[in-house]
């Protein structure tokens, strides 16, 4: 496999760890946060904002399903990738469209081959497998790829998720494959645009070392709740071999206690020299409790699709903004936050802009509820640092209203 | 009347002039284009980049019927006025309610005492009179207010013409008259939170001249395309006497150059010591034509309503993001434009992010359109001072692809 990424732990406590993840666009924090940007798109926020000291998200997702379908992989190509097409400069990570297809429920079919399903767009019949997944990925060609994967319901029976598992580990060969076929097919056309710009980079620079060049890959363990599945589906995932680990299948359904036990007998068997990802979760609080369980990577919707729906994460628990009690409440959402949106705007307003329907109602409560999340992961970051985590949790979990 | 504003013409080109307005809230430079601002927004921008160099948007409307239906005066009063309960604090004007009344069409029923009608939002019925618009508009608390008026349809008979024209001097009497009742009942009351904040600045600057208090209220011309009417308005309504005077029932369903017959004819008649503000017009030529007549102020929802609609405005005319010749178009929306959303996002991805539906196309458009608008009152007014307007007129003309 290229080196495409380097995994550094800086600091333990318990199992939390603060390390530093390397990509081919600068090193990264963990335990990090990475905002949702499905369609090419954090949604209702600018890229400006996202970069801003405030936010400051090192990463971000983009999606293989949605992008792969609108606006197609040539429109992407043509533009020189998804960073040059978008106008994004830091680093990404693609998934792999495994689990959007998944969350189409009767729409799909699962064969041996990979997964038909009806396109939520304009119902065309559509085919994603391993090998077309890395493809798409490859052009898409963010730092960090994830492997094809089959989601199990949460709540599925042991046989279920064996199935699942085995289906998700022959399509992991498949993936790791295929996707080498693209890097190598890229290293020798010296197609990398970014490797040969990370060198000049590193030219000038003089002694840095050079960054790495092209994509990561990730391998996904699934098995439900099952937690005989999960160590097999790890070990085999490994014994593949990725540039990192992934937990899929979680938040699907399952009890939150059944997704933290998943996580505590899963993350700590984990390489320890390679970065641990949990997909699709969670509450700021879920995710404190996935950092003590050894969790470095985070990606979720709640902060950007919440605020959109009128629900803000605040340091004592959700607010819902269409509560009649803030209709004349000059606060702001949270009054400990220093974000630009608590500096500036009541949640009165807030709420007459949800009532409203106004874009600019979304656009707050979106940033706000990011600048909490990526603001808790940077508290998170300099407790491991300190040795405080344990108190840190502690006062984070008993301030909470829940 | 309180002098609330101050105004003056400092350098002519022709009819065009260029000129300072002094508010409570400071200098705007004019001619100036003010973003609407409906409902305590304007939809799809952060205050922020309003205040940001590269807008720098210096007064921006609110709407007396949209926020006296939601969230309702009480609410606004309670947050200490509309400045600070939306978190804006350079200057507004708010519109009286007469024009948006007037375009619900068959919901309203007008009569001498004001206008019946039914909310746009739950269906109840509600009144508004100049009397109510004045209350409102006080507890608004911008620093520019309008005179309730009611608006002729653009191909109004001569008859229509002159009984809206005459039941508007009517109304614009009793606006006036209610308007200075409020007025002086604030400066009785000694509440006037605005203007203690405003001495106490001017005592830091020490020799700077204070800065106007209390709220300023501009009378509006109406008259259809009728020359004559237009005149009588005019000469009515200067002898009520407002702090400015604006040209209402415009680009309401009449032929452009009728519209600019009109503001050829009426605005250089309009008193030359203040300001003349035309509401609801229009495309960055109809601005410079208008300039070029002599008006001051504007205010239109084009640059965001057409925004979110897809259209961007550039020197060179209208652009549809929507059309296929965009989809893999990687140049910007303007190649001349310095605003940071041509720094950044190419037409294929702008084009990507409307046909997906994501809020990001309409924010982003937006913020073009406004940049674009703003930046082009800029250059007429430095074209005005420093004796090149015609010639920037021409040469904008010229450029267009009509």
């Amino acid at each position: 496999m290229i080196n495409a990424i380097d995994f550094k732990v800086e600091s333990r406590e318990g199992e939390a760890r603060a390390g530093l993840l390397t990509t081919r666009r600068g090193v990264i924090e963990t335990p990090i946060f990475m905002p949702v940007g499905t369609a090419g798109t954090v949604k209702g926020i600018r890229f400006e904002e996202l970069e801003s000291t405030e936010l400051d998200a090192r990463i971000i997702l983009g999606n293989t399903y949605h992008l792969w379908l609108r606006p197609g992989i040539e429109t992407v190509e043509v533009c020189g990738g998804l960073h040059k097409f978008i106008g994004w400069k830091r680093a990404m990570l693609t998934d792999s469209g495994g689990f959007q297809i998944w969350s189409l429920g009767a729409l799909r079919k699962i064969t041996e081959e990979g997964t038909e399903f009806r396109s939520h767009i304009d119902g065309a019949l559509c085919f994603l497998s391993p090998e077309i997944s890395m493809e798409v990925q490859a052009a898409l060609d963010a730092e960090i790829a994830m492997a094809f994967d089959e989601c199990a319901p949460g709540k599925a029976t042991k046989e279920e998720a064996r199935r699942g598992m085995e289906l998700t580990l022959r399509w992991a060969k498949r993936s790791k494959e295929a996707f080498e076929r693209w890097q190598s097919d890229r290293t020798a056309s010296g197609s990398d645009w970014l490797a040969a710009e990370g060198s000049k980079t590193n030219e000038k620079a003089g002694g840095t070392p050079a960054l790495p060049v092209g994509q990561a890959l990730f391998g996904i363990i699934q098995g439900g709740s099952h937690l005989d599945l999960r160590r097999e589906s790890l070990e085999r995932t490994i014994e593949i071999g990725f540039d990192g680990y992934a937990i899929g299948g979680l938040s699907v359904g399952e009890e939150k206690s059944v997704m933290l036990d998943v996580i505590e007998d899963v993350a700590p068997r984990m390489p320890v020299d390679q970065p641990r990802y949990l997909m699709g979760v969670g509450t700021p609080e879920d995710l404190i409790e996935a950092v003590a369980r050894g969790v470095d990577m985070f990606d979720c919707v709640l902060p950007t699709r919440n605020g959109r729906n009128g629900q803000a994460f605040t340091a004592h628990g959700k607010l819902n903004i269409k509560n009649a009690q803030y209709a004349t409440d000059q606060r702001p959402l949270d009054q400990d936050c220093g974000c630009s949106v608590c500096h500036r705007h009541s949640r009165a307003f807030l709420r007459h802009l949800y009532l409203s329907g106004e874009m600019l109602g979304g656009v707050l409560l979106t940033h706000h509820n990011l600048a909490f999340f990526l603001d808790t992961m940077r508290r998170v970051r300099q407790a491991i640092r300190s040795g405080q985590f344990a108190n840190f949790r502690r006062e984070y979990t008993e301030q909470l209203v829940r």
